[in-house]
């Protein structure tokens, strides 16, 4: 059968404590050959919609000890708006009644079936936090324990959830621009977490005198200055335009989540950059620092003082992500029978590719 | 809702008239910036059985016009095996009963939503089929009456409907190396299409004499000599190694379907060509050769005689003709009611992605 999940089953399934070792084990696996990752790529169309455009993303990659390989898509309507006298890209909701279309699709390496279809938006969320906290797990102080943190959307809540599963932080000091989201979202993450928060009111309010210091905001712009990181301090950022440049000399040990590939774009060819909401943001190089993988093996050093300062860039996501986290939430929904079977042979044919 | 097809719908669904109509449209609107492909990628991982790898194949592209965007995959296991002193490539039908897994996923342009998942298998055929027609028409004596076809699978079955849909075909030669085969082949074409065909006991006596010369194999080396193709002729290759590379040179007009993308590779770090049944053929250079868009839109010269020799390498697939075909059949299976539906919402989320 192939196993058809939502959101709520996935957030059901999946433990913290799951998600930490078999990410791990994806990196080691990464680390010996028995991994593979292709770049992501967008394919554009112009959409009926002003200033608007049909985006499809795609990455895949696939581990072998799991048996899997992971298809992650996205299928979205951009759109670009003056908010502010500054240009944002919004997605909208036009899919059914006001969603999204995210999937990620596990395939069977031993056989080939295709196992399960399940929305990307917790696994997504996931696979990012989860990252950053197998970064902080072997570069943060091992008695972090006040972690400061700048955001309260998706990523911010995934980041509380994992970081604080790696290190035994007893309070979390929380800044986002919006006082009432930073109120609410501080008030929440104490009552799922029972981890004391404290709303603050700048960005260097939440970084002085932290042990650990996340941005998991959507800024492209840095939020704060790198010379506010202290001795000590672990810093760790999931894009790089929210990152001041200036933290990768301020910092004594520098590692990021992949050297691999950057983003391919498609556009109808002619077009070339004419539709609305196509951003290429060139990525910086990052081709001398080491990689999570080389850290979790050995390959690379972690901090040798406790008055070092380390940084850990989530810089792109892997499609190695996707396998390791669907892989997670397949297996623990199967043993705790959540989600939906449809035949498994509706998918299959009798013609030879 | 979104619909489930298996082959057979797919069969039923699709008429000969629509799909040359409808990838004839899809071309044109290629040549007009509405139309977007991505590069077909194989990501690839060691499988437990002896010599087989497992490979997972994508490509997607979209036509405005028809408001959707087609992704194929193809989750495969590839061993090699020593046939007659040679290492050929086979396919294992490891999935559920023996079978195989290739899909054509829909989505809509408009909404993002997953329209319609369905198996690559026929409609793999039918875009190279219809593909090959198209160039036919546009290159092949309006006169034509002889087909001398080699190949008798899949794929020489599509060649046999398409090309005679788009020329008065009148007799059709038959040559594959198994002379079981091609009678059988013969036999069972001319009780579908009631065209009359006739085996033939080698490829020069399907070449000699005909109008359209068709070669659609699997082979990785010529399968005649290009001296064989007479004044007047049009000859259509489905892969660029199964033709005799002095084609070029013999014929007048040459147009080929796609200058567009190289198949991209992708093996865990380190494996590099370890993996059996990892092939990676440098195509060669097709960039001073028009497309059958350019052909089709008037942008590149066809036959200006009835005696110059033409020829149409069909070379490597695209999104587009996916996207083509699985909405011809998308839209004919809605109008007759075939296939499985699903709720559209068991794809959709709230979570913004």
């Amino acid at each position: 059968m192939t196993l058809i999940l939502n959101n709520e089953e996935i957030q059901h399934a999946l433990s913290a404590e799951d998600c930490l070792e078999v990410m791990e084990e994806a990196y080691r696996e990464q680390a010996s050959s028995q991994a593979v990752n292709r770049p992501t790529s967008h394919s554009y169309l112009a959409h009926s919609l002003p200033q608007a455009t049909y985006s499809f993303k795609s990455v895949d990659g696939g581990v072998r000890k799991f048996g899997v390989l992971a298809l992650r898509i996205t299928s979205d309507i951009v759109q670009e708006k003056n908010v502010n006298n500054s240009v944002r890209l919004e997605k909208l909701p036009l899919a059914g009644t006001g969603k999204f279309l995210g999937l990620v699709q596990l395939f069977s390496v031993e056989t080939g079936e295709l196992l399960a279809i399940m929305p990307d938006g917790l696994i997504q969320q996931t696979r990012v936090g989860v990252t950053s906290a197998l970064g902080a797990k072997v570069l943060a102080r091992p008695d972090s324990e006040v972690l400061g943190l700048i955001g309260s959307g998706g990523q911010a809540r995934a980041h509380f959830r994992y970081l604080t599963s790696v290190r035994p932080i007893k309070r979390v000091k929380i800044f986002s621009p919006n006082s009432d989201h930073r109120k609410a979202f501080a008030a929440q993450m104490e009552r799922e977490t029972e981890i004391p928060t404290e709303p603050v009111g700048s960005a260097e309010a939440a970084v002085k005198d932290s042990d650990v210091v996340c941005t998991a905001t959507n800024s492209s712009r840095p939020v704060f200055n790198a010379k506010l990181l202290e001795p000590g301090m672990h810093y760790n950022a999931i894009r790089e335009f929210e990152m001041d440049e200036a933290a990768l000399e301020r910092c004594d040990v520098v590692a990021i989540h992949t050297r691999f590939g950057g983003i391919q774009h498609h556009l109808p060819p002619g077009l070339d950059r004419d539709l609305p909401g196509v951003r290429r943001e060139k990525p910086r190089d990052w081709s001398r620092y080491p990689e999570i993988s080389d850290l979790l093996v050995g390959r690379a050093p972690s901090r040798t003082s406790d008055r070092q300062v380390t940084l850990f860039l989530n810089n792109v996501g892997t499609g190695v992500q996707f396998a390791a986290m669907g892989y997670c939430a397949y297996r623990a929904a199967k043993e705790k029978g959540l989600g939906h079977e449809v035949p498994t042979d509706w998918f299959l044919q009798d013609i030879k590719p």
